[in-house]
């Protein structure tokens, strides 16, 4: 596997280029904090995206196959996609309107995603998708069956044509506009989770593990 | 404007049309909380996915154009896009893998984006961002310059054809799987901002504004 992928016509970072980053180490960090990807798709010539968890393995990207599901009625093949994630790390606010911003950390992936069909894979990607959001939660929750597991649909996108694109730190103003008594700076966002709540039908005398206590992302 | 706009063939959820919504106050609001929007287009076939900025005003979506500029450059017309805004409220613990969840809120637009030319439209939409961001802010900021506003590149999408979908409260088990002693219930998440950072280059005479020291979304 390539440590930087040389960016495609499809996948280089064309506006405000030094925002694009090429490396697996950049791109993979940002894709294993995300946990909720936008699929782009085309359906007679209509695009469509729709929001789906995923989960890295490796050098390719899973998520859940249902949301292309009236494609894959259609097509048995690979199906063109494009799969985002987008995490926003903040507000940025300048002295001038134009140059208000955002802080951001995206990924973009394009290619093929194919149907997973081997029961091992899909497995896998499920026990990705479970990890990733609660590590030690897996072992704990039943497994799933083997009709669970074929009623799972499953896309598989190797990360073959991919790129990274962020904007850090503070405002950028023009040059004139420095002088202006207008406070500047960034409003920093963090996705937070809050105190668990425990399902009713939860019997109370079953501890809340750990990892929903004192969850951290 | 009709408070609820019956679904078309290719905005009616079908998977799991429970979760479907399709009232304007429902659509309305989770557009009005989200901030980015992700903007699906196909170019010679291949879906992409960008995400940028949006806000709503009225019945329609303006978001940066900028996105689509590989697209603009050949098509004077509308461009046909499908916007999709996510919100993501919680993590679902079942007690089997199988029914693990995620509470969230969607939108998803669909129909031919449109370049705005006018300036004073222009204006609208750029006040919509930022005062949807931090109320307060555009009379604080420079305003944009005639300059400014030629440069800016904002594509506006009528909420013609638009549906919601969402998943709220705790997970949903089969049957069988309540009597396992597994912890079940709804990790919350919530976009919080921190405190804000000060620009190196912000006279420290300047007040922290109350819209940026005590941020609520």
């Amino acid at each position: 596997m390539p440590e930087t992928t040389p960016p495609t016509e499809r996948t280089r970072v064309v506006r405000e280029s030094h925002r694009g980053a090429y490396d697996r180490e950049t791109i993979y960090k940002i894709l294993d904090e995300g946990f909720v990807c936008h699929v782009g798709f085309a359906v007679d010539g209509h695009p469509y995206v729709i929001p789906t968890l995923f989960a890295r393995v490796g050098d390719a990207i899973y998520f859940h196959g249902s949301v292309a599901s009236r494609m894959l009625r259609n097509l048995s093949g690979g199906i063109p996609v494009c799969v985002t994630v987008t995490l926003t790390d903040g507000f940025v606010l300048a002295r001038s309107v134009f140059n208000h911003s955002m802080n951001y950390r995206s990924v973009v992936a394009l290619g093929q995603a194919a149907l997973v069909e081997a029961p091992e894979e899909k497995l896998e990607a499920l026990h990705a998708f479970t990890e990733k959001i609660i590590a030690g939660r897996w072992n704990d929750a039943r497994q799933p069956s083997e009709k669970e597991l074929k009623a799972t649909s499953i896309l598989r996108l190797p990360l073959t044509e991919v790129s990274a694109k962020m904007r850090v730190g503070p405002p950028e103003d023009d040059e004139a506009d420095y002088v202006l008594p207008v406070w500047a700076g960034v409003i920093p966002l963090a996705l937070t989770p809050g105190a668990p709540i425990r399902d009713e039908k939860c019997d109370a005398a079953i501890p809340t593990p750990a990892y929903t206590a004192h969850y951290k992302r």
